[in-house]
């Protein structure tokens, strides 16, 4: 196993469902390296120390991140900026600064500008589930994951290989592209598919002639893959739409005109079309699960 | 358990995912009554020979519902209408003809047509997987899952309740209703999220910026939860579309609206409209696992 052998004391900073994870990973798979938590929330630094996520659980940010060798924030991407200006007057000058955020370009930006002196390397695990705060975490969120690192132009080798380490050290398998890059790619793999499901799931709720005990009733026709993602904190994803608009809005530009297309094969009654498409999507699935990203049982593993 | 005490034989046309359940089902739950299967694929017939799913295989649909008291279609909505003329000449004058399609008034139209002197009770078990093929079926598929029974005005009641107890038999849930409305409901539970999977996979796999292979990499972002139901049979489906037109029609304007809603929060920057909408699809998730209609567990109970 990898060692990210420069960094022996790590501060999270924010203790929701990554930030969780990433503490229960350092516990079972680095237990030399000292954990210390905080999270702006009195409530989510009680449950914290209920649960024995962190070595120490600090009470304040600026003491969370003293003498630590790396920092990650695990707030959602709107409260990096703050987050970043809070633990500033504590950060020794050689700390490696990170995050989980699901967009970069717009952190990275935020992070230089609150941190000049420090190096910050940007990363996102691309790995969560529906569920969200500290109790939702577990210790192999990351395993056989991606986790893309964005350096910026001139960041330091030894941070990025620092970083690069840790991650892998948490069972994740590392991929380094730029911010902007990052940023298109999770807006079609990630961010599109949340908007989608968010609005299908309204849609359905919102209907006059279908009450919302029918579309509950009836969910397992294909409608209830949807509930998971738009389950998830809306806090985040919030955040996560207004960082990455622009990415966001071009790929769901394209979202729309093909759903154009296939609804004017529908309406015109073009079989050929509408069987073409869906035979094509069908090896997508095929190559997802040949690379161990998804489950190959039936309905994901679902008991039945 | 509930007994289909006036169906001794059952013939199956179709031997799919849905009807190779039904005949594994029925093989379980109800051993005695004879199950006779028949596809109009002789490659078909064949794996369900060597799969042992029925007593008996018929390569003649009119040999394999000859003394059928029950007579069950699984073949794709567009061919309903030629598997029931395809049979007529073989049904006894008191055989009770049902159906497992996925939207309902064409079919029963259709099939009224064609048997005109039979009771024809349809019914759409809402059940199954994105599997395909009689190798794909097993025998606790309708388990706890409901199964829709439309029948028609005048339609004898003896039949609909040897229809109703045949599927409670089976472990499935039984409810009536017209088949509009049936279109409606399936239209906003099944066939609207399986045009918006079908699409968005087939969006993601196109976009110049983003290659197929970052695509699949990155897919337990979200993106892999669409490709579950894009994987779904591509016949089946585009025959559904065909056959459910006006409601998947009307669902789709809902939805699109919906969507634009969104994406113009997204581009004025509009959190609080976000937040909320996120917030509200929460709640739906919950209810769908409260009723049992999917699993607790994070991700779908996927291995971690």
């Amino acid at each position: 196993m990898p060692r990210a052998s420069s960094v022996d004391r790590v501060a999270i900073v924010g203790l929701g469902l990554i930030g969780s994870s990433i503490a229960r990973a350092i516990g079972e798979r680095l237990p030399e390296v000292a954990v210390v938590g905080h999270d702006a929330s009195a409530e989510v630094r009680k449950v914290a120390n209920e649960l024995g996520l962190c070595d120490t659980i600090a009470d304040d940010p600026v003491a969370a991140v003293a003498n630590a060798d790396l920092v990650i924030l695990a707030v959602p991407v709107g409260r990096m900026a703050d987050a970043a200006v809070a633990i500033a007057p504590g950060l020794k000058p050689e700390a490696i600064i990170s995050d989980v955020g699901s967009s970069k370009a717009g952190v990275a930006e935020a992070l230089a500008k609150a941190l000049p002196d420090h190096a910050v390397i940007p990363a996102h695990p691309v790995a969560g589930t529906e569920n969200s705060g500290p109790a939702a975490g577990f210790s192999t969120l990351f395993e056989g994951r991606w986790c893309i690192v964005t350096p910026g132009a001139g960041a330091s080798e030894d941070a990025v290989t620092a970083v690069t380490s840790f991650w892998q050290a948490l069972g994740a398998k590392v991929e380094t592209m730029d911010a902007a890059h990052h940023d298109m790619v999770l807006a079609v793999t990630s961010h599109l598919p949340h908007l989608i499901a968010y609005t299908i799931v309204g849609t359905a709720s919102e209907l006059e002639e279908v009450t919302e005990s029918e579309v509950i009733k009836y969910s397992a026709g294909g409608f209830r893959d949807f509930t998971r993602i738009a389950a998830s904190d809306p806090v985040m994803w919030r955040d996560v739409f207004l960082a990455n608009k622009g990415a966001v809005l071009a790929t769901l530009q394209r979202f729309n005109e093909d759903l154009t297309v296939l609804q004017q094969a529908i309406r015109r009654g073009d079989a050929d079309k509408l069987e073409d498409w869906f035979t094509r999507t069908r090896a997508i699935r095929r190559s997802i699960i040949e690379q161990g990203q998804d489950d190959a049982a039936p309905d994901f593993g679902r008991k039945h």
